[in-house]
């Protein structure tokens, strides 16, 4: 069973493409280890053997008689369960759309259908997304593979716990303000977070209007590059998506670090982080510099400042999506995410259009700080993953205060509408895994996955799993 | 003297290319009808004879020598006082500008005067151009030149007075709310508003980032197709504005109404009208139907809903432009612009949110409405011109309802970000003039020219002048 669940997504294509393993035998072998893992993690929130397998064989039968669907033939996936797949429920993380099934498909994912997937379930959510840990009132909380009394992180908990776990060969994640980064640092996985207009939002639940963007929880980012190639591209059905040729990303990963220039942030991201974190840090600054990439220390602008318009730009969209819910069906949220909400109504209207005017100036600045450099690394979070019960903040008064805390390193990326990808780089001496994030200029996801993917050539955080709990 | 300020503005522009009227002549035979008129209007701000003459005297000049500046070569005029001119005050109507002597240009006017323009002065606007009557209480009242006890309309108070007075062949004047259209509609001068992107507005004076356009106020549509084809298309100082072609205004104004569909609101423009203002939109009818055009009703979404959204996003971008100066200055504004500016404070950011992102649904239903039709026909107030004192709402409580009764047939077109052009249709038994607006799709300019113009060759009531007061 490991043998094949410890193929990379990539792997796990070629395998069933070259007939070397059926997608019978990687649905099986993903369904034995989800049953395994699942009473421990929570990650899915629906499991479909049934309907797996049927598809599995069907997948089988199409390439014995020589038709192959597309890259990821008969390969089974699962993910977020906000990615809405006509037909199919949808909770979104909620008890208010427990019973949802939506008539249309995401664009991302029916992308990614059409390349051949086999569909395992839905994945673990915070409740609509909104909330950087993996707590969930409504599905229970979702547990961290390496340590089940940790956070697997959030908004996209289940997409992180599950790959990490191997549980799914790759998940669609969202990040609105670090939701596929937080998990993928947290759980020791592969994260992309794309630029706001590379892969289309249409079909996907929203969350913020301005700040929402698709991403992936992967292996590697030779995964994450597939995913993205998949994805990619104009969407009629999402205007705000980016016409135009989109990178060869599978050959960026072909690329090295020689010659890039890296820039690590003077201030900020570096301040505040427990010593693990900083260890972590200097230790992936060593590998870039060995392996060729030039590394240099950067002044950004105020990045709390970018933090804070963020939160505004999230809280006013997220309550205006939410209020007809929040009149209509206020107790049936939880109260977290409720007051979460409700936070949103207080903001004014003049600090609301100042947050989005301000963006297109602070992405200027921000482009000029980092002239010449490839890409910015810093940590993800200032911690490893904390325990379920420390973060477990309910609806208290100081709620977003600590959630704040969480996503600070994340929030002013979402801000400026930047990529990021995280990738593992090492682990505490407890066991938890440590990621960082390098963050790209808009729509130079192939620089990330370049980056990515020759430091995971170079590094072997990446290929360690997680032991099934006693 | 009247022989000069008669012409419109392509007929002095013509005169003066061809020799047969000097720069300094006209300019001179505006000096002194603006002498004369100004006691009355109030129209100016600024008169500056000195630099206008020695501006007169080097277009005269320079034609001698067989230099032709552009295809407004020493023609004298006049804008509304919020058209940055580098090195010259733009009060911009307030206390707090009143000094403000700006460092640019604005793209409008630099592209008008680029054609040969001599600067006569500038012209009243309302305080901030935030309100539609022409009332002022930094630099007095604006009057009405039909009848000085009304009001001229704003906020382009000075420019609907001294283009219906000739006093200028032709005025810059924006529109927010409605402050080309309403002072074109009381003083009865051809007003042309334009479509979101399709005019820059780097260097105008912003009042709401969403809504705003730039307008022109002239005696004809022909005149107004000249201004729009000197000033429209992409400027890199305003990355609102549209890229590509832009249509041939000139030769739009030569089509005629044969074969053109105008449609007229079933609802809410044709209700709670005067009855005077009735009689002129029938008559309208009339004359397009004779002319050849086809005139059909149709059924508008909701026009209550888009005034309603209108309203917010003025409100909130109005106020966020001001709040420095609300902090710093608050005794410095008049206590109605004061009280209108303070109103936008109180707005929700999901207020705000909400009204922003509607407009793109709000835009599809109405092109929906209109398939098929090339302009909706509409009065652009239920009223004539009101009095000055019946106007007179000062920082009243209902200061706010009195200014949306006179924008609500105004609002919804800048909700949508239309193009209106209001041409002069007729007059009450007192003398006042009434226009009606025609509404067009989106960067459809050269459409309603070609009906404003067909429309003058057929009907004589952009002729008529107003007499100067006892």
């Amino acid at each position: 069973m490991s043998a094949i669940t410890d193929l990379t997504l990539t792997g796990i294509a070629d395998a069933i493409a070259g007939k070397r393993i059926s997608s019978r035998e990687a649905t099986e072998a993903c369904l034995a280890r989800i049953g395994a893992w699942q009473p421990h993690l929570n990650a899915f929130i629906a499991i479909e053997p049934e309907t797996a397998l049927a598809g599995a064989d069907a997948a089988d039968a199409a390439l014995a008689s020589g038709q192959n669907f597309g890259p990821l033939h008969g390969v089974p996936l699962a993910h977020k369960d906000m990615f809405y797949d006509a037909g199919h429920i949808s909770t979104c993380g909620s008890k208010i759309r427990r019973d949802f099934a939506p008539d249309t498909t995401s664009t991302a994912l029916a992308r990614i259908k059409t390349a051949g997937t086999v569909r395992l379930g839905t994945l673990h959510m915070v409740e609509f997304a909104y909330g950087p840990t993996g707590h969930n009132a409504h599905f229970g909380d979702c547990h961290n593979p390496w340590n089940v009394a940790h956070v697997p992180g959030g908004s996209s908990s289940g997409s992180g716990a599950a790959v990490a776990a191997r549980l799914t060969f790759a998940a669609l994640g969202s990040d609105t303000g670090g939701s596929v980064r937080m998990p993928a640092h947290f759980c020791g996985t592969t994260g992309l977070k794309t630029t706001v207009g590379r892969v289309s939002r249409a079909g996907a639940m929203p969350l913020s209007h301005s700040l929402d963007t698709i991403g992936f929880l992967t292996r590697t980012a030779e995964d994450a590059a597939l995913l993205l190639a998949l994805t990619a591209g104009a969407d009629d059905a999402d205007p705000t998506t980016l016409g135009g040729p989109v990178p060869d990303y599978m050959a960026a990963t072909r690329g090295t670090l020689a010659g890039l220039t890296i820039g690590i942030p003077s201030a900020f991201y570096v301040e505040d982080i427990d010593g693990e974190t900083a260890q972590a840090l200097d230790a992936t600054i060593a590998t870039l510099t060995r392996v060729g990439a030039k590394v240099i220390t950067i002044t950004l602008p105020d990045q709390m400042q970018l933090s804070a318009a963020s939160q505004t730009l999230l809280a006013v969209e997220a309550a205006a999506i939410h209020l007809p819910w929040l009149k209509d069906r206020p107790d049936d949220y939880s109260s977290l995410v409720r007051a979460r909400l409700e936070n949103g109504l207080a903001y004014s209207g003049v600090t609301y259009e100042q947050a989005l005017r301000w963006r297109g100036p602070a992405l200027q600045a921000h482009l000029a700080a980092v002239a010449g450099v490839d890409a910015i690394l810093a940590p993800v979070c200032p911690t490893p993953a904390p325990t379920l019960a420390d973060t477990d903040v309910g609806g208290a008064p100081d709620a977003e205060a600590a959630i704040q805390v969480i996503t600070r390193f994340t929030r002013p990326v979402n801000y400026l509408g930047l990529p990021s990808l995280v990738v593992p780089t090492g682990r505490t001496a407890s066991g938890l895994p440590i990621g960082m994030q390098f963050i790209g200029r808009p729509f130079a996801e192939d620089v990330l996955l370049r980056i990515g993917a020759d430091f995971q050539r170079n590094t072997d955080f990446h290929l360690a799993a997680p032991e099934l709990p006693a």
